[in-house]
């Protein structure tokens, strides 16, 4: 049985707070940042005393379109370089792998690569290809995460053989990913306990990707992190796809290790995130929390939105079938 | 020791759906609502199956200025009928009494009001008025709740008195306030078990009225009802004082109990929140997250909102005294 780690007043070394601003931000806007934001997301994490930024994909060119899509959607060596330099400090710099839009073979050696993790975003039926993956980034110097998409929808059997099959690779960190934002509290803790009983069994942690759709995010991390997981996910002020993600600026103020520093995060929001929100859409709104509470994809909800569509009643009923 | 109780898909039939909109909501605009909006919100409580109603407060009108506030700051006996009717539903109608702004005497009998329960809204030091207003309505033939504000800046030994002589009254709930906003589910867990352990013993429910500044209204709302706290207060579209309150939409969208239903919330908020939201500012932000944060009042984050200011670097060091 897994039992309640730490309290609310000591620190936990295991913890890495997790910036995901630019890659899940990038779902808002194609990826199209302009350097000088991604510049300063890297500082402000660089000054917040955050563990890890992940600065996009690295899908590959050969399998989606680089007109469409901004750098960070391919994360080239040359542009990450342009924004982090040699990266001296101690913020780690990760890319995520979607499986089906990278090609193994273009992973460069991590001798090669100011990268320090790959992360492998994977739905349960894809598991295989994501192990081959991992194994390859592992091979190649890589520390590695795997990211298990949208378990609301697996029947617990199949999720009880997928961590199985991860337990037994060379993955660091096995992610919890709350793809629809539906998960509650009383759920991500039992999914917490299960994850960290096998990935503790087999010499690996635990990570929380929450999603905001039912204003549980920042909840859910911390819920999930009181039962002993130690990667949590955050963007810079929730940005992110949809209803957006667990806030940094929450959970910085949350956290009691004085190495991270809640000033820079205000002073990016401040001079980046204020004018942003004049441009990009994201965070918690009523359809955002219909397709939660029905535990859907967001894809409807993100394009009602993109609409300016404030139908709400023939929103949910069109989502409920209840229309005709 | 008090546990965990129900579970996700049951119903626990002493749950209570409690709206304050119209009275937390007129914090935000010193209760100017126009009776249309009022019936709005008492028509889709009725229609959303929620138990309670609080249409204002009953202030006294020889202790505050009539001219500076609406109607539902006073509650005449007269106004509230004229959205009411005699209220032949099962939605009860409750108004709030803040000690030090009613005259007792003031009260009608029961027997004369429409009104079902007087809610006492009190501080630590204020609770020997409390009481003698609460024996006064509960003689006069009221259902009575204590609300105890700010309990985050008491000392453990003063409230555990504070709840022992609440105890012993004839008082039907005792309120967890959170009136900075700035409680962790965490906490909430150890004061709903410290609140329920009394109030059972003496035959009295617990309720829970969130705030919330740091996104954890919802979150706490339900963490506490998930230890036995039955009175769960909501508004419509988080509608209130500076970051606002647990959403009812959210709660009704959790509960499993089929006498709630979250389409007439829906139709209200289409209808009429979405104008509102053009007049009124409330719900989080940043300078509500710091004033949670650092467990202060949010009346200065009141004031930055006013202003729209967003240098949120200075706001937190003008709190934190690191200006100079």
């Amino acid at each position: 049985m897994v039992e309640k780690e730490g309290s609310m007043l000591t620190v936990r070394k295991d913890i890495k707070v997790f910036d995901c601003t630019i890659r899940d931000g990038g779902l808002v806007n194609n990826f199209h940042f302009k350097d000088d934001f991604v510049k300063a997301v890297y500082n402000t994490c660089v000054a917040a005393g955050v563990d890890y930024i992940e600065i996009g994909k690295n899908n590959s060119k050969t399998l989606m379109c680089d007109k469409e899509f901004g750098a960070w959607n391919f994360c080239d060596e040359a542009d990450i370089r342009r924004i982090v330099g040699d990266n001296d400090t101690n913020t780690k710099i990760a890319v995520m792998s979607d499986i089906g839009r990278t090609v193994n073979s273009e992973l460069l050696p991590k001798d090669e690569s100011v990268v320090d993790m790959i992360r492998i975003a994977t739905y349960i039926h894809q598991i295989p290809a994501a192990i081959e993956l991992l194994e390859e980034a592992h091979a190649k110097g890589y520390e590695t995460t795997v990211n298990l998409m949208a378990v609301a929808k697996c029947f617990d059997t199949e999720l009880d053989e997928a961590l199985e099959m991860l337990s037994k690779t060379n993955v660091d960190v096995i992610y919890i990913a709350d793809t629809f934002g539906s998960f509650y509290p009383e759920e991500i803790n039992k999914l917490t306990k299960k994850y960290v009983k096998i990935a503790r069994a087999n010499g690996k942690q635990v990570g929380i990707h929450a999603h905001n759709n039912i204003q549980l995010a920042f909840a859910n991390t911390i819920e999930s992190m009181m039962y002993g997981t130690s990667y949590l996910d955050v963007t810079i002020s929730g940005l992110g796809r949809g209803a957006g993600n667990c806030a940094m600026e929450l959970l910085i103020g949350f956290l009691k290790n004085p190495k991270y520093k809640l000033l820079p995060v205000l002073e990016c929001i401040e001079e980046y995130i204020v004018p942003l929100e004049k441009e990009l859409d994201w965070g918690y709104s009523i359809p955002y929390m219909i397709t939660g509470q029905l535990v859907e994809h967001p894809r409807s909800a993100m394009k009602a939105r993109d609409e300016k569509d404030t139908k709400y009643t023939a929103f949910y009923k069109g989502l409920m079938d209840l229309n005709s």
